[in-house]
C-alpha cells in the first residue's frame, strides 16, 4: 500500500495541524505559529498538508465550495436517471455509485466520465427491494440471503475481513466497469460510527489514493473517536462539513446558506416510478429534490449570488495525491 | 425421500402406460389392454398411477384441462403487479415465484393463498439488472458478483452440488415466507435441458413431492433423454404440454385452440413501467399480455365457449401426494 504514513512521519501533533499558518497563503495572527517560523520552512513541502482545504484546493481561505452529491447511483433505475439527470443538468457535481444493487450495471452503461466516486454499500435497508454482497461473505448476509437492513444489524456479525473484501471488491468492480473512481463513500454511516469498521473504510481510502465521504466534525464527541483527525493522519481528505436535507425545502435553504470552506451537499434525485414508490415510503422527498436540481437555471444563479463554487471530487482526489507525489 | 421408486415396482414398460385402460374409467377398445384384465386387477392399486392425467384429476379422458400460469413473480414490481393483477382478476390460474430476484420478498408480501410455486432461478438474463444466489455458490456467480445471463454459460460452470443446494434453498425459503408451494419450474429451461441438473430438478420435486413443469413430450428427442419418463417413473406429475406465446394475438389464439389432456399455457403478464422498459426490450409483449389478461369478462367467456376448464397446479399436487398415499 502506498503512502499509509505520510502525516505520520511529520513531526507535528495532529491535534495542532488547523493552527499553523499555511506556507501559500497570508501568515495568520498565530503566536505559536510564528515562534515556529524556521522549524516550518524546514518542512515546507509537508506543511502544505496541514493548510486549510480550501487552499489546498487553491482557493483563498474563506472560499464557499460546495460539493453536490447524488446518492444511490445503481440502487434503482428511478434513481439512476435521478442522478444522472441532476449531473447533466449541471447542477450536481457528483454522485455516488451502490455497486452491488440490481441496477448497477445500468449505471455503469450510462456513464459518460461523469464525477463519480463509489458508495461502499453494506446493507439493503428496503423491505420489499432486495441485495446483496458481490463476495462470499457469509457474515453480511441476513437471513433472507442479502444484506442486513440495518448498520446495527450489520454490526452485529459482519466479520471485518469480510467486510474489507466485499468493499474492496466494490471498488473494484466499479474501475472494472470503467468509473473513474474519485472518492469512497458508507451507505447508511456503517462504516464511520464504528472504529473497528472505520480502520477498513481508511485503509482502502488510502490504498486507492481516495478521498472520503465522512461526517462533520463536530459530530466527532457523539462517535466516540476522531475519525476526521485519524483521516487527516493518513492524509485523506474529506469535505469540511456535510448537509443531508431531507425535503426540496431544507434543500433549498441549505443552497442559500453555505458556509466559507468545503461542504458537501448530499441529495437523492430521483424519478418518480412506481418501483420507487413500492420500494420507498420516502419516495416523494427524493422525487422532490430532483425536480428542484433538475432546474438548471436557478440553482447556479443563486450559487453564484452568494459567491458560492461547485467543486466536484476530482479535485479533492488530485489534491491529495499531488501531497504524496 | 419418499416414494421415489413408486413407478419402478411396477411391472409394466412405462412406454406402454398410456395404452392401459384406466381402471376407474371406461374400458378403451384396446385388445393389448383387454388381454391383461387379470393382471390389471392384481395391480389395480398401482394402475391408477397410469390413467391419463386428465383422469387421475377427475375428469373424462377428453377433458381440456388448462393452467394459466404468470412467470417471473418476484422478478420485478412490474411483474409482481402483472401477475397478482392476473390471478385476481380470476384468468391465471398459477405464478412462478423467482425466490432470488430483488423484488421477491414484495411478492410475498401481497401473497393471499393464490397458487404459486417456485421458477427454480439460476440466471440473471437482463444485462442492466440483475441479482444474485442467495447460497455460498460460488459456480454460480458470473464475474459480475451474479448468476450467469445463459443457461449455457450456467452449465459451462455449474457444480451440481451448488445447484442443489441453491436450488433447496430457495424452496425453503418460499415456504418460510409462507408461500403454499405447489410446484417447481425452471427458469430457461435450466434444469430441464440437461440431464445431470435434470437429476437434481426430479431429486427435489420428489423430496417436496410437487409436480413439476417440464417441456412437452414432443420435445424430448431434441433434449436427447427421456425427462418425461424418468419424472413419471417417480411419480412426479406434470401437464401434458406447455405453450409459451409471446404476443398477445399468439396468446389469444392459443386460447382459443386448447386441446383435450392438461395444457399449461405460460404467461408474462407485467405492468408497463420505466423500470420495466429498461430492464427488457421485449416489455411491449409483457404488458399486452397483461392487458388481454385482466379482461376477467372475455377470457372466461372465450374458454367456457370452446369447453375448457381451468385448474391450478394445486390439483396437481394433490394428485401426485394422494398417489403415495
Amino acid at each position: 500500500m502506498k503512502g499509509a504514513g505520510g502525516a505520520e512521519a511529520t513531526p507535528v501533533p495532529p491535534s495542532e495541524g488547523r493552527r499553523i499558518a499555511p506556507v501559500l497563503g497570508r501568515p495568520r495572527p498565530d503566536s505559536r505559529a510564528s515562534a515556529r517560523t524556521g522549524w516550518l520552512r524546514r518542512v515546507a513541502g509537508r506543511v502544505a498538508a496541514v493548510a486549510t482545504l480550501v487552499e489546498r484546493l487553491g482557493y483563498t481561505a474563506d472560499a464557499r465550495l460546495l460539493i453536490i452529491t447524488c446518492e444511490n447511483l445503481g440502487c434503482a433505475h428511478a434513481t439512476n436517471v435521478g442522478a444522472y439527470d441532476v449531473l447533466r443538468a449541471g447542477v450536481g457535481t457528483s454522485a455516488s455509485l451502490m455497486v452491488p444493487c440490481p441496477w448497477a450495471r445500468e449505471a455503469a452503461a450510462a456513464y459518460r466520465g461523469e464525477d463519480v466516486g463509489v458508495n461502499l454499500t453494506l446493507n439493503a435497508p428496503f423491505e420489499r427491494y432486495r441485495w446483496g454482497p458481490i463476495t462470499l461473505a457469509p457474515s453480511l448476509l441476513d437471513g433472507d440471503g442479502g444484506f442486513p437492513r440495518t448498520a446495527n444489524d450489520l454490526w452485529d456479525h459482519a466479520d471485518t475481513d469480510e467486510v474489507r473484501r466485499e468493499c474492496r471488491a466494490q471498488i473494484e468492480r466499479a474501475i472494472l466497469w470503467g468509473f473513474d473512481v474519485n472518492h469512497l463513500g458508507t451507505q447508511l454511516d456503517a462504516l464511520n460510527a464504528r472504529p473497528e469498521f472505520f480502520d477498513v473504510y481508511l485503509e482502502l481510502a488510502t490504498e486507492f489514493e481516495l478521498p472520503l465521504r465522512l461526517q462533520s466534525g463536530d459530530s466527532e464527541p457523539a462517535y466516540g473517536f476522531p475519525f476526521r483527525r485519524r483521516a487527516a493522519e493518513h492524509g485523506v481528505l474529506s469535505p469540511d462539513r456535510v448537509l443531508r436535507p431531507r425535503t426540496a425545502e431544507v434543500l433549498e435553504q441549505a443552497l442559500a446558506e453555505i458556509e466559507p470552506g468545503v461542504t458537501e451537499l448530499v441529495v437523492n434525485p430521483a424519478i418518480e416510478t412506481p418501483e420507487l414508490r413500492a420500494a420507498y415510503p420516502g419516495w416523494n422527498d427524493w422525487a422532490s429534490q430532483h425536480e428542484l436540481l433538475v432546474d438548471a437555471a436557478s440553482i447556479p444563479k443563486l450559487l453564484e449570488r452568494t459567491g458560492v463554487t461547485r467543486i466536484g471530487y476530482r479535485a479533492l482526489r488530485d489534491a491529495q495525491t499531488a501531497s504524496r507525489a
